[in-house]
């Protein structure tokens, strides 16, 4: 599909399409974002790190940019896509920030709000949202991570004093991992097992004002399926929590409840992480560690092109100057498919967002009924796509230090604080191995097996009576992809540039891993003497691949989706070579698969390796527009080595004073094109 | 070539394979170097860090423990194997501390040993063996990394004063990441460009100290082939440093040259990497990145597995328990094909170390003449195995991380500071990408060219006089691996658990590779129009690969070598068994490539996973032999989470008991046995 890309391409118009619906949120956050509070802070202790973290939420939230997400009787504007895009913004700045953000507007609000009443968003909410009520929350467990099934914490209704006993049983029921619970938080969600009238039932959020009282929700994940289970909710007063060693608020790591019934148990500061806590399961706002991670993404290749486009290394024979490293094939290697891919998930990322701003909006502003259905394949996709954004993030990060060699591992170019402060999200909001499972078994299921039960992966005897057919459901401009994938006659002799064939590889390879994972799965659970773990461990490898091809696709056609509403020419030409190497190089990593399976001759593997060769060449002029696209104000850089090369500022005076001749005006202040120099943090 | 591993094979055997030559150097560290003062704190300020270091660092020094490597007649021991291997263990505990003795007896004192004149030896070296006098290593500089040849420092000889100048001409000229600059030093090695009477001569390492004075050492690397530059080094007198603001001993961060004359420019604190330097060509004792790189590996292993086996995650239907995180397949394929490695790279360490130990023996010691080809070769298997094993230990430690969940993120776990500080081992030493071209250009050129000469790679001319044949030379247990690939009649339908089979796949694959960068090289250099960097960049990608294969057969092939010389049955087995799965799983993740080159059929492919997964399967339940083997001692591990779980220990004292009665004696302190619950910090 490519055609030579005219140089140069404006940045601009690549930060529209990328920009997507909530342009006016990632502007404004361009434009008044730039306080110096909201950027990360290198060498403090951890004491003055957590002071400055909470006056920068306080003035986040006087700032009024964290109401995006309520009702709108509360203050808000009730538009979650705002919200979850202004989180996004919010990660090019400090990402303790945004995790505390993140915590108290995301996790506790989000709960508060969605599965709180009346009467508790009237006393709370407007609080929450000013910050006035700092709050936590408490899920994950020492012993069961985010299965929330297998939480141990219990909930204890006594109906003679109408109080409730919160018990942690054991060590491996301690809560962990609660952010705001080290200085600021006065209220917590606690997830744990309801005992009423003598029965336990599933999983029951609940929150507790600590050394005050708790006051328990309605259990939401298994209201669906064991409605007989539902907790009482009216007539329960609040139970007494009195902790043992001074309220949580006061605690100096986080919070987990003792051995003991009633008692907080207070632990080391040392073994706080800083960043650290779980919400997949919380019903609260989604979206944060995707979000997150692919701003992270975007700085990090920012910082790491532009110092190879000034970095010079070993001189070409005959002559002076050495050649910059972003000239070496290798060199490109590595910086542009990550590049490429960081467009790809940014447009898989606009499109489930707004799918799911559509849905909650739906549900929450507009009172429909709830579709459970696409609910459960939204989240799978979700799942889905926050796996491949945080695996993303860990890997490009890390290869970005890397390409900036010694200069990558100074704390004053950013790339170690990037690292440290995303390595966790491939972690939190459920592990990705785990998420990867959840989006298996919902394509395995064909979506019938309730979102939420992680319980029991070797009851692979659902596969028996799975009805499904495994005929794949495009999910980005249908008709078009159909349309490109239609004309495509074959696998072989047609050009690997080709869109359809690029799309056709994806799809058979997906189609081909869910029906083998299928039959697998069939024969172990009729195979004699098996036991059922060991019907699904056997194949748990090709499961993994099941869920990994289908978010590839999910990704290729938000992006070939994303390529065709482009407008403006020459950036539509742009994006398509980058899609074409997106594409190319994610075939590529998997080439065994194909050749395996008979969809690449070896002498068309090699043709893959020189064409994949061959788009880098062709990006290689445009790898600084492309970083450009990103749009990040330079005050939000913060890494020295873009300050450092009088060179670069030249070079890059000479590009912006050509790409205004060719458009024909002057840069308006704050778009890319003057975003090249970062200054002093 | 393996038989079912019989159950439980003593650790303590594995151990006396791996612990080689220097193992009562091993066991000396192991029962000696217990003290806390030796272990990571975490926590700390930088500026309490880098007392404790200090005073660390002077307590192992007069732990007499430092002079291995050392002339005898100083105090030493002139056991370079033993100065490397001692290094290693020290890797164990803290990596800060590890890093500082490196700087101090290995780049410092290695300069001043292997680069100074007997009269500066006697000045010197009893003071730098005693940390009376710390030094300094100022080689790499902010705009040429590692590239000696380009580095842009002058020293400049007046002959009228008798004096020489040290003038850092422009910012891309300051000296960057000196270790012990930010507090201790008092005296430095300092690289830069030797102008006298005039001309300007190659790299010249001299030493300056701080306030005092500098005084030029001969230039080693340009010696050798340019004798005429040679600097004058008698009747030159010190040259006067007058440091702008204070002596480098104060310096608050890194040492750079200043910009104006007889300057040295102090840097912010902020901007001190803890753990950076950089030492490839300094001639001084290699080896350090390698040992510390494998130690934090097998630490980060240790603790994974060991919490692998004892969390536990999801009930397999009709059970009450949930299961075991190390009984999930995709757990094991994550932590078994890493463990294999760590085995297979910790026998080509020792293999490298013999020979090092041996050449440098023959020279240092025994005043033969060094023989500069076996030399290089040396020098490339350095560069090749600190690119494996510092990329291994990278990834490793990260899958770790991940692989322990949120546990693995708290400082606690000691995870995070092995991954912060080994990060950097990618980097130092020369970059890894830098390190396969040299490797590479080793192999293309049959050593012909000279080494440490990273200069104009686009200079492919060289190629077109080439007349090495591209016959591989065995590297280890040649007579073995010969009788072995020999008795292997093709490629398809031998056992893949056949050692011949395996050997043969990687020496197809090195052949070809190299044999396809040479033709293109020559393709390229023959074609008109074709820049000379072009004709390089064309095939960069290709020449990598070939390095990257042949450290891969130089692995395998000291593995065998080990595996060979392993006396007790049982541990032969099962390392026998390891061995097939660093070689097969090398080929599986390097599948395409044998697909694509006709070495794997498809079904082959297919039957490769299989086995993959089978080995898996034999070796699930030696995981924590596995660990044993490495005979950490549990005061090393400092990981909070070995020590919570009363079920692990029941589970290790039960597994202990059966050890000691199927070997029918009791445990000796300090060996494997009882390292399994490490103690508080």
């Amino acid at each position: 599909m490519t055609s030579t890309v005219p140089t140069p391409v404006d940045p601009r118009q690549l930060r529209e399409v990328m920009d997507g619906r909530w342009a006016h949120v990632r502007r404004d956050a361009r434009e008044n974002l730039r306080d110096p509070d909201f950027l990360p802070v290198y060498g403090e202790t951890m004491q003055e790190a957590r002071e400055r973290v909470t006056r920068a939420a306080k003035k986040l939230a006087d700032s009024g940019r964290v109401g995006l997400g309520f009702p709108k009787e509360f203050g808000g504007e009730a538009d979650s896509g705002a919200s979850v895009t202004s989180i996004e913004m919010l990660a090019f700045g400090d990402l303790s920030l945004m995790v505390k953000a993140g915590v108290q507007w995301g996790l506790f609000g989000g709960a508060l709000e969605l599965l709180g009443n009346r009467r508790q968003h009237e006393k709370y909410l407007r609080d929450v949202m000013s910050f006035q009520l700092p709050g936590c929350f408490a899920m994950t467990e020492t012993g069961h991570g985010s299965d929330v099934q297998q939480l141990r914490t219990t909930c204890t209704y006594d109906p003679a004093t109408e109080t409730f006993d919160l018990h942690t049983p054991h060590q491996a029921a301690r809560k962990d991992y609660i952010g705001n619970a080290a200085k600021d938080g006065r209220m917590a969600v606690v997830f744990a097992q309801l005992i009423s009238r003598g029965r336990t039932t599933a999983c029951t959020p609940g929150w507790c004002r600590s050394g005050t009282r708790t006051a328990p929700l309605r259990g939401r994940h298994h209201r669906r399926r064991r409605p007989e289970s539902r907790p009482a909710r009216r007539g329960q007063r609040p139970a007494d929590l009195r902790p043992r060693e001074g309220p949580a608020r006061h605690a100096a790591g986080p919070v987990r409840a003792g051995r003991g019934r009633r008692h907080l148990h207070v632990l080391d500061r040392e073994r706080d992480p800083p960043l650290l806590h779980d919400a997949r399961h919380a019903g609260a706002r989604p979206g944060q560690r995707r979000g997150s991670a692919s701003s992270a993404t975007k700085l990090a290749l920012d910082i790491a092109v532009r110092y190879g486009d000034v970095r010079r290394q070993f001189a070409a024979p005959g002559e002076d100057r050495e050649i910059v490293i972003n000239d070496y094939l290798v060199h490109q290697r590595k910086l542009l498919p990550a590049l490429a891919k960081t467009y790809a998930l940014q447009f898989a990322q606009s499109t489930l967002v707004e799918t799911m701003h559509d849905v909650q909006t739906a549900v929450h502003v507009h009172g429909q009924e709830v579709d459970e259905a696409a609910q459960r394949e939204l989240e799978s996709r979700a799942a889905g796509l926050k796996v491949a954004q945080t695996a993303h993030a860990t890997q490009t990060i890390q290869m970005c230090r890397e390409a900036c060699g010694g200069a990558g591992y100074l704390q004053e170019n950013r790339l170690p604080h990037l690292k440290a402060d995303t390595d966790v999200f491939t972690t939190f909001e459920g592990d990705n191995t785990v998420l990867l499972q959840l989006v298996a078994k919902g394509l395995l299921t064909g979506y019938r097996d309730a979102f939420g039960s992680l319980e029991g992966w070797g009851k692979v005897g659902f596969v028996a009576d799975m009805v499904r057919e495994t005929v794949l459901e495009r999910t980005a401009a249908r008709a078009l992809i159909a349309r490109l994938v239609d004309a495509v006659p074959g696998v072989d002799d047609v050009p690997m540039l080709d869109r359809g064939w690029q799309l056709k590889m994806f799809e058979f390879r997906e189609k081909h891993a869910l029906e083998g994972a299928i039959r697998r799965l069939r024969k172990n659970s009729t195979t004699d003497g098996m036991a059922p773990f060991d019907m699904f461990n056997d194949v748990q490898d090709h499961v993994l691949k099941t869920a990994q091809t289908h978010i590839d696709r999910v990704v290729l056609e938000a992006f070939v989706a994303g390529v065709d509403r482009t407008e403006d020419p020459d950036a539509r030409t742009l994006l398509d070579t980058v899609c074409d190497l997106y594409a190319l190089s994610t075939i590529e990593a998997d080439k065994a698969w194909f050749l395996e399976h008979g969809q690449l001759t070896p002498s068309r593997a090699k043709t893959l390796t020189s064409t994949v060769n061959q788009l880098l060449k062709e990006l290689r002029p445009h790898l600084i527009t492309l970083v450009d696209g990103f749009a990040i104000p330079a005050e939000w850089k913060a890494a020295r080595i873009l300050e450092e090369e009088p060179d670069r500022q030249e070079a890059m005076a000479a590009r912006d004073a050509e790409l205004r001749a060719g458009s024909g005006e002057a840069a308006p202040e704050g778009t890319a094109t003057d975003l090249d120099v970062a200054p002093a943090q």
